[in-house]
């Protein structure tokens, strides 16, 4: 299925200049634990199933937000919508990859991949797009509220127990922290990342 | 109460370079609303008062870890009491700030110059310390899953009722990432924040 993913290049780009034993560290401050593992395994089917619809969700607010939406901007200053349609796939998948697929050095490596995607070194690049080069980091990190706030109620549809929600929903924040940490990489000053 | 705070030079530290309508849009990329507002409104006095209990509990994975307590660490290669308790004090009224003060110019030029104590621009300077001179912004990132997942087991024990736990969790949580990406700020490339 994810050869039908124009541009999802997993495994095959370049290696992190993040370690394992770093990534190690992150998921430790992270608390992030076999448990948690557990817990994302346990939600799989139910995230992956709805990751287009979280996606969707995630895009309305893009698309509701001028500042948000310039960065699909194409030279004639209307939304890039071959660009939006491959990124969006994209964007599924990395929904679909983080509860699936465990944080090895393909993972690492393609997290630090997403990252330079955002940023001048290597936007639009993937899709031969000519949108504005950048996706200022200040909102990929605010992103991560509506991405980890959008899981629970699917939880809740789909008739976890309370706890297990708590659980899942804990797996699930912890995971999208540790992937937009590792995206944020590119865009810090040598030394401070 | 403040006033005793050694270095909270809140209300009196340099204008932000990030202004009011960014403070304006990121809120919105966050979706924190009046209702979220409302929401810390309503948790204030349970979450300031176990504030310096949540700031014990982040400092316990801190000193579980030589990576993250590392940077406590004073020229002599022993944690620098002095400093971890300077800083505790002021990490505790982060806290309080959070579910108190209005998202407003004091409160956004604060968020600058806490990040920017986090860096060499300014780590050290206001307790007069010599560890070293970075908090890597990886771990500062991280450190948004605990903190942000903190507080749901106080409010359990607070006897909130689920719905409310859940919209007071969500408030707290965007706000965390609010403030930490503005502190992100000193650590980013020229343009690219």
């Amino acid at each position: 299925m994810s050869e039908q993913i124009a541009g999802y290049d997993f495994g095959a780009v370049p290696r992190s200049p993040v370690t394992m034993d770093e990534l190690r560290r992150l998921e430790a401050a992270l608390e992030f634990t076999t448990q948690d593992r557990e817990m994302l395994s346990r939600a799989r089917s139910v995230i992956a199933d709805h990751a287009e619809g979280l996606v969707d969700g995630w895009r309305a607010i893009i698309g509701a937000h001028d500042f948000l939406s310039e960065w699909f901007v194409g030279p004639e200053g209307k939304p890039d919508d071959a660009y939006k349609a491959a990124v969006k796939k994209r964007f599924v998948q990395w929904v679909v990859d983080l509860v699936t697929r465990p944080f090895d050095q393909a993972w690492l490596d393609y997290q630090h991949e997403i990252g330079l995607r955002h940023t001048p070194t290597r936007k639009n690049q993937t899709d031969g797009a000519e949108t504005p080069l950048l996706v200022p980091l200040r909102y990929l990190l605010a992103f991560i509220a509506p991405v980890a706030l959008a899981v629970r109620p699917l939880l809740q549809t789909a008739g976890f127990a309370k706890e297990e929600i708590d659980l899942i929903h804990a797996a699930w924040t912890k995971a999208v922290i540790l992937s937009v940490t590792l995206w944020s990489a590119p865009y810090v000053r040598d030394g401070l990342w």
